[in-house]
């Protein structure tokens, strides 16, 4: 038995939780925040038999991996140069999981 | 020295906070959430020598075990049947916990 | 690696994140309660290698540790004794910081 702590971009979580459930692992979400400056994000714990952790670790991995992103910045109204701004798409990076597995000593279910 | 993390419906949270209060076993609550279709859940993390242990288990099984309940079902006001409907007391599985004995390397109170 | 579960107060959990910023050290934060009747508390999960175990323990240490303070109770208003009432300053206890240092089997970045 292992514990998994992994924590995710907020933005990645709904997606991570279906997985989860479709691979029939149970996965508690916990609200969290911070890690520098990064936003809010959520914490899972996954309590699992040993032989399938590496299911657990892919599925995480798949999900919420780093990965650069197109996203195009508001446009500026206030802008005091005349007319004609356009708002380019800017490559930023989203998603990143941080995951910790764990030995248990006990696992009960009551 | 263990920590013990016990996830248990939020039902029967407060009832097992006041439980661990009686016992002097010190308990920090998460809210959390999910388990598949769970609704609300809290996960308690409590830290404890190694002899208190069973006794912090026995505390969690006797006040959040899964059991079953009748609940006697709302009247759909809105049915179409002409009168004389009853609401029949049901039996729901109500409660449950999920608990993990995790191994401390160290222990600091400041 | 180890990971570090450190519950302290909230008044003192926005100086801590500020306190593991600056030693580079990422620290996520979950909502917590209780531990009798303490009021809100903040648990920060950080994951480190062994050796910066020590620094991760002093800034926790430093930054909340169990202390005494004076503080001035609010005058009641509603006192049924004529006039002259002062509120004097009295001493209370805030702080402390309750820590577990656990083994970690793997850490993952995706
Ligand atoms: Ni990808
Ligand atoms: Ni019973
Ligand atoms: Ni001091």
């Amino acid at each position: 038995m292992k514990m998994i702590f992994a924590i995710v971009q907020d933005k990645d979580s709904n997606r991570l939780s279906s997985e989860f459930v479709n691979a029939n692992i149970r996965a508690t979400k916990l609200a969290s925040s911070g890690g520098f400056l990064r936003s809010g994000n959520t914490t899972f714990i996954i309590g699992l038999e040993d032989e399938r952790v590496k299911d657990a670790l892919r599925i995480i991995r798949e999900t919420s991996h780093s990965r650069e992103q197109f996203m195009t910045p508001p446009i500026n109204l206030d802008s005091s140069l005349d007319g004609g701004e356009t708002a380019f798409p800017v490559e930023v990076q989203v998603g990143g999981a941080t995951v910790f597995v764990m030995p248990v000593e006990q696992f009960h279910q009551f």
